[in-house]
This record gives C-alpha cells, structure tokens and sequence, in this order.
C-alpha cells in the first residue's frame, strides 16, 4: 500500500469517528483533498478582508473581533473566549502629505506607525539623504534642522528575502530616533520592500526614551529614487512634510481563543496561530489575515470531518504583533502562569504562499522527531523541516516544546508587505489552501503522536 | 569559512580570467547577485513577448528566430546556427465561434492545435456532455451525429498540478479521434486548467489515421459548467461551430542554438534549453519563452562574468515542442548522428516560477554525485534533486548521461498554460531570475566537475 521511507510512519488507526482504518499519508491527502475542494480558509479571508483595518483601537478592528469569535463558534470549537489585551493605538488621522517647497511635487508617502505628528501647518526643512547611520554619524554636523532621508535599498539579491528585509529595516525601526540624536528635524524612510513600486510601505517605528521624538514616513521606492534625484539636483530643496497621526492613550483590546479538547491528553496542548492586527494600508490579507485564516481551518478541518484529537488543539489569534506583541505577551504570561502543557505551537506569519517547510525552535531530538514526519507532510509540500526561528508571537510562550514557524515560499512577500497592496487579491488560493493541508496535518500528528 | 555539509563541496580553483580564487558557494551567489540585480532574462522576455506569436510557419516566428539568433551572436556565443526543422503548419485563422442556436448565447471556445475546421457555414448539431472515454463507449448510440462535449475537470486537489493536468489532458489530445470512433462530428473540451477563469485553454490535439477526422475545440471553464447546465435544461439544444483553422502543409521552421566551447574538455557538451514555440492566443512568456531566456541568460552569464567553462555548454532553443517535437527529433538525429558527447542536458519547461529542485533521469550514480551538489545549489532555492522525468525535448538525446528537468513551484503554471492568460506580467522577475542562477550553478558545477 505504502511505499519506502513512508512506509516506516504508517500506523493504522481507527477513527473516533466512522471506525475508518486511516494511515498518515492518507490523512495529509484528505487534509489537501478537502481544503483545495472547499477553500474555506480562502473564503474568510475574503469576508475578513471586507471588514476593514485590524490595527488594535480601529472601529473595524473590533468587528473582527467579534466575527472571529462567531467563525469559532459557528465551527463547533470549545472555550471561545476573547482574552483581553492592553495595547497601543495609534492612529494615522486624516492628512499625511510631503511636498517638496517650490515645485509643488508631491511625494508618495504614508506615517510609520508609532510615530507623532506634525503641527497642522506641516513641518519645512531641508533634506539630508543617507545610506545608513554610520553615515548619519559621520556627517552629523550637516544633520541639525534637516529631515533626514534613509534611502539604503532593500537588497534583492539575497537568497531569501526575510535577508534583504533585515537588511535595511533599522532605518525604519530606528530611523527617527537617530536623526533626533544628531539634530534633525524628521525622518522620511525608503519603503522597505522588494518591489519597485511607489507605494508606502509602513512598519512600525520605535522611539528612544532620552531623545526628542520627530515624525517619522516611509516614502514609495520610486519616489525615493526621485527625491535623491532632485537633492542632486538641488541639495538646498525643501521639504514640507504634514501627518496628522498621533499615540492615544492605550486601549483595549482582545487575543481570539478557541479550541478542541483532546480525547486522552487534554492537558497537551497544541498552539496554532497568527497575528490579528494588521496594517491599516490595507485589509492584511498575507500578514496575517490569511495566516489566521489557516489556524482557524485546520480547527474547522477537525471538526468538519469529525476527527477527535487525543490532545487539544488550540487556535490564537494574537492581537498586535505589528506593534508591540502586548497580545503575545499576554498570551503567555496567561499560559505560562496556569503552567499549561503547551506540547507545540504553530506560526503563519509570512505571507500565505505554497508551503516549503518548517523552521523549528526545539531540542534536537524533538527536531529529529518531527524530521521523521517529513514524507507525509510532503503531501502538502513540505519539503524540509529544519532548526531555525519560529514566530514573533509564539516565541514568547516558555514552556512551549516545540515552536515552529511555518515556511511559505518568500519570493512575493515584501513585494505586499506593510501596504495598499497586501489585499485579498494577491492571495493565490491554491497556494494559501495547501499551507493549510501542511498545518493540519502536522498538528494531526502531533495529536496523535506527542513529541 | 563554510560549515557543515557545505564544507565537503568546497573546491578552491581559479578562474581563467581575473585568477581569482571562489569556492562553489561563492559561485552560486555571484550567479544568483548578477541575475537579480540586472534581471537580463526577464527584460529579454519582454522583447521576445512584444515580438509576437511562435508558432511554426507563423510569421512572427521568423522574426524571433532572427531576434534569437542575433542575441546569441550579441552576447558572444560561438557557432550561432539555425537548424532546419520540417515542421507542422496549423494556422487558426480569423474566425471561431460556437454558438447555443435559437438563444444565440456564445461560448468563449478556441480550436485545439492540430484541429481541422469546418465548412464556412459551421456545423450544427446536437450536444452529447460526457466525462470520459468509458462513458463515451457505454453511451456510443448516442453520439452518432453530436458533438461530443467533454467536460472532466482538471482535479485541484492533488499534490502537484501536473498530476491534475496529467489526469484531464486525454479528452483534449484524443477527443476528437474518440468521437469520430463513435460518430460524433466535432469536440468540444473543458479547458485543461486549474484556474476558473473562461478564457480557453489550448493545446495540441491528434487524430488517428484510422478514422476520419472531426473539428475540436477548447471551451473556457466557466462556459464549459454553462453549457452543462444549459443541457440539462434542454437536452436537446445545437451548437453552431464554426472554426476557420486548418492544416497546412508542412513549412522549414529552427532550431536555434549557440555555445561556449570548452577550453579543456570541447567535446563534453552540456546542453541547456527550453522550447520557443508557443501556443498564439498570448506570447507563451511561462511556456516557455521564460524558459528559452533562463537557458540563454545561464551561457550570457558565464560571458560576462568572463568564466571559461572547461566544457562547452551550449544553449538549444528547440522549435515544435508543443505539435510535433519535431525541432527536438532533429537536434537528437544531428546529435547521436554526430556521435557527440552529451555530458548532461537541462530543460526549463515547467513555467518560470520560483525554483523547486531538480528532475533528473539518469543511472543511479550519477543522481547521487548530482544530489551531493545540493547544498551548493540551495543559494538559489534549489530544495532538492530527485529521480525522474527530464522533459519532452531533451528526453530524445538517447546518448545525454543526465537528462535533467527544472522543477519550479506549480501552484500557478496551469493558470496560465496554453491560454491568452500566459503573457509576461504573469511572470515574475525574482522568480525567474532565481531558476536562471540554480540551473547556472549547476552548469557551472557540471562544467567543472564532469559526471
């Protein structure tokens, strides 16, 4: 019936459920059957997407909320609960603009998120461009009462993409806390994005306690190119530069919660999630709506074809990864306080792309454990499980054995990223659908098997 | 410097040129840097698209030919030559169109390659909707007269889409021939796609000998599932077909081919292609003139980075890969007649999606020295190099020691196959660029090491 290294992870087993004798392989192929046959996932996303901005304090964001809770319901999952979360609001406000004084250019740029705003009449200086901040602390003495203007590309070169972000993010993390070190005035950041396109890519910002806080932009790539053109051109141009985005005092918001409870192993539990929020840009289709979308699907997949678990399978929505992980935070100081069995916990945050493995934070020998399975998560394309990084939200959960980061492929991912183009649109279903297969499958064997 | 697995790949040599010395991984990356900061094969896709059709005999054909040709000679190919190929001559003309008659309601069809057209006034029949051969044999005293209309879909839920394609393909390559054995007059088939969208996917079609041969066409998707509706509501419904493609008699098209001669090992050839034909409802950019341009972009590579490989590698872009073979029959005959040594050939013909792994069909020895290149060539995202299938043009070559397939995701191929969906801004430039670099380091790895 089976063949070769796969023949060594057959178990037959009964169902709770229909006495079917089931093997694994078989298993990951009804997984895909049914979620390439129904896209489920792939509908929600579009009915999420529809709602609206997901940033914690939004209107909208707690619309989704409260959908997501119902979804859970709806599907049959146990425990749902809305798990409250103390976090940020920020929000961007009804005016952002930069115009270069004289010529009237405008240029095409979005607030980082975090940052403050400017006086409603705007901010005007002129403008130091600069690779990085070393060069920034070079040339300091040119910096005071400029806007300065980090324009180092995203390096496309790299093997992964996931590099070529690291490599130019500082400036927009830490971009206007380092031009109030040295006196300026403002920060506009070139988006940090793999594709060529004029549209902002936003991200968070952070501030540094002892220094002013200055407002802070991303500014479309091609516009980037264009303002470094016209500093050459005129190195005494200025810029009037006009957010209305602000910090409100923190709100209220909520992780969503819901779960199966295992058969035999109810105290193991099985984490599988993404992050809720998203960047208001757009609807956050890739990140993470979609990632969500599959967490909630392969409860649903359980559930649906009447598959009871030995163990407990939970899925988390952690609200507010983009800006200060208060919903991860939570999360695990709850689970780490109740001391919670947390056997695994599954990540999708990189974009709902065609699955290419999962990168694992474990010991070695649970590693070595999960490798084994490799054959039958193949059947969902999995082609690797390997040591690495997991997920910014399930890293925070201590007692957690195994957290894995689930690996879509990353050539597309800060092509959307962070901006007006991360919508339902750029979601490929069949790609999005067979991550799901992988997820679920992968829990069903950790259901089953332990670690 | 290099750890682990890596570590046993290192090989420290020189360059003819520059008298540098690189180890492999260095290579793959100096390949993999060059492709994505200067994306030559994806701007030379864009040239090649705006040129036109390819078909044999079409007009435009020739022009790209030529356009080929002199790129080879621009880039500093040696021996730049256009091999005659007889090929098929099948022209769609100006006119198809099926039509529901008394509601008028048109059907979004094309005719299949190969197909032969009706009489100028169309051909009206009745309508017989069947899934396959066997139903088609069961239910025979009703197809006398009809149009035979087949309407399997492609399968969605299977692991890799080639399995989906595999498993529908029959009805278009064969229907018209099984009709005609039951005395159906005409085919009409559900496009062989994974996407459902109504443009109509073509393809070629074959008669047999023995029966006589009846007109077919494609049907997009959506009318296909209209048109099943639409008979089940009235099972007595005709369609007026009226296609105006045809036959013709067979014309000299070319194989257009160039190379790099070895400077140690001439006569060790390492043959890297795709096919430069394509289907005329778009520019064929996946299939496969994305692929024509990674091969010719992998020999302009070792030119201007000025390598001297120590074998000669030589770019084959096949003519008729998608009617006849015909341009692959001919560069197998000239080349086993020759007796010459084909060390390996590469074939890119699977789309130009992100790299995958690598398909090879050679003796067990060979794959494992091939496998042991792995870790070198996962720089380019090359996740694998496993046992099978090469590809239709180079399987011919019967003295090639390793006939080696490029394997990229195929979440998206069967979206875009054979229909007017197939166009350049369906491709994507990381992606492709990515396939050019892998195939690159492994020409260079089999340049260097041999087999």
């Amino acid at each position: 019936m089976l063949k070769n290294s796969v023949l060594t992870l057959v178990l037959i087993f009964s169902f709770a459920v229909g006495q079917v004798s089931t093997s694994y392989p078989e298993i990951a192929d009804r997984f895909r059957q049914a979620v390439l046959t129904e896209n489920r996932g792939y509908e929600w996303l579009k009915e999420l997407c529809e709602i609206g901005p997901r940033l914690p304090g939004y209107p909208e964001s707690y619309l989704a909320i409260e959908w997501a809770a119902d979804k859970m319901k709806q599907i049959g999952l146990e425990n749902v609960r809305l798990q409250k979360v103390k976090a940020p609001h920020w929000v961007r406000g009804n005016s952002e603009k930069a115009v270069i004084t004289g010529s009237g250019r405008k240029l095409n740029i979005a607030a980082l998120g975090g940052s403050i705003g400017t006086d409603p009449a705007g901010l005007t200086a002129g403008v130091m461009e600069v690779q990085d901040f070393t060069e920034l602390e070079l040339r300091s003495d040119e910096a005071i009462g400029k806007i300065i203007f980090y324009n180092r590309p995203f390096d496309k070169t790299v093997a992964n993409t996931f590099a070529g972000y690291s490599g130019a993010v500082d400036q927009r993390g830490k971009g206007a806390a380092m031009a109030a070190k040295y006196g300026g005035v403002a920060a506009i950041v070139r988006s940090v994005t793999s594709l060529d396109d004029n549209t902002p890519h936003v991200g968070i910002m952070h501030y540094a306690d002892t220094l002013k806080k200055v407002p802070a932009a991303a500014v479309g790539v091609q516009d980037a190119d264009f303002l470094s053109r016209a500093l050459k051109a005129n190195p005494h141009l200025k810029i009037n530069l006009d957010l209305s985005c602000r910090n409100l005092p923190d709100t209220t918001s909520y992780n969503v919660i819901g779960e199966i409870r295992g058969s035999e192993f109810p105290e193991e539990i099985i984490v599988i999630g993404g992050h809720f929020d998203a960047w208001d840009k757009a609807c956050g289709a890739h990140d993470d709506g979609g990632g969500c979308m599959q967490a909630l699907e392969v409860l649903d997949l359980f559930r649906r074809m009447e598959i009871q678990p030995r163990r407990t399978i939970r899925c988390v929505l952690f609200m507010d990864e983009e800006q200060h992980q208060s919903g991860a935070d939570r999360y695990a100081f709850v689970s780490d306080s109740l001391q919670e069995e947390t056997l695994a916990a599954i990540e999708s945050d990189r974009g709902v792309f065609t699955p290419r493995g999962f990168s694992v934070d474990s010991d070695s020998l649970t590693l070595l454990k999960l490798q084994k399975w490799q054959p039958v998560l193949q059947r969902c394309g999995i082609d690797w499980i390997s040591a690495g990084g997991s997920g910014v939200d399930i890293k925070r959960i201590k007692n957690a054995k195994a957290k894995i980061g689930f690996v879509p492929d990353d050539a597309r991912y800060f092509d959307v990223h962070h901006s007006a183009n991360d919508v339902f649109e750029a979601v490929h279903p069949r790609e999005m659908q067979l991550g799901t297969a992988a997820m679920a499958t992968l829990v069903y064997l950790l259901s089953e098997e332990g670690l």
